[in-house]
């Protein structure tokens, strides 16, 4: 029994694995984004906080930014550049105003986070597979599917602008 | 050795459990809030995230609302009244401008998470030992410290206003 269950859990490692490989042999993949070839990352809403953000203009939501085990090690630690496998997510909901608390302080005093908006955005690090982008991977998905490779074409020269924190804007929130 | 290590998890659960409990025959307890008699709960930094939101006028803050294992399973589920045992944690941080991604839209675009700001609170479910406010416990500490009495004494005319949500504002963030 042992034997099977170890089996099968190294079946389901490989699987994992596998999912963040890039489509080989020219194959399309329409789970992978364009440009970074990234597929979603399982489990990402379960990762932990690094930092909370409020975007205005065209963009208007609440964010949230979320990092797998290795990106909160190293947000903690401050560490730079951030070690390969490092995978920040950055999930986005629309900004609405709370009734309930307008009520109870007798103004419009809250927004809070509404249903998902502006996709889901992925930053992995990949030294070797992303070199002339820093060492990150980009990749934002709409609804669930990879966006278009004119988005993600413009995801590097922005965060060039955060070069000497490692094309990272977020910091860690205490 | 198994029994060692049983014994070993035993007590460490029966002091996590002890950390929670009012102070005994009127001892005084510096480290537990005012009215609720709660200890900060240890590695709330680490819970999972049920959504975010920012206050204007006084508090003007971002923050992040986290929830443990139990609060965030009866969120996903919709589940009310929330079950004993549910705490969920308020985090805030100073509202404060992103200069560098001003620099890559620019304009003033982005807010993000300053130092710590506004406490941090807590809501603890325990219908028995709560039932007068709701089954709610409620603690506020600014830099670690419990709050004062007159702090705690607005929290639950406050959440009272969210009544039909089992006295909760947040709704998850999905």
């Amino acid at each position: 029994m042992r034997q099977v269950i170890s089996t099968f859990i190294g079946a389901g490692a490989l699987a994992c694995a596998a999912a963040f490989l890039v489509p080989a042999f020219g194959q399309a993949d329409d789970d992978a984004t364009p440009i970074y070839g990234i597929k979603m990352p399982p489990g990402y809403r379960d990762w932990r906080l690094i930092s909370v953000a409020h975007e205005e203009g065209m963009l208007n939501d609440l964010r949230a930014i979320l990092g797998n085990d290795i990106a909160i090690q190293a947000f903690r630690e401050g560490k730079l550049p951030y070690p390969d496998g490092t995978i920040i997510a950055r999930l986005a909901w629309s900004y609405d105003p709370l009734e309930e608390s307008a009520k109870a302080f007798g103004r419009l005093q809250s927004y809070v986070a509404g249903p998902p908006k502006n996709g889901v955005q992925f930053m992995i690090k990949d030294s070797a597979k992303y070199a002339s982008t820093g060492g990150w991977g980009f990749a934002q998905f709409d609804d669930g599917k990879p966006a278009s490779e004119a988005v993600h074409s413009t995801c590097f020269s922005c965060h060039e602008t955060a070069k000497s924190r490692d094309f990272v804007f977020s910091r860690y929130a205490p």
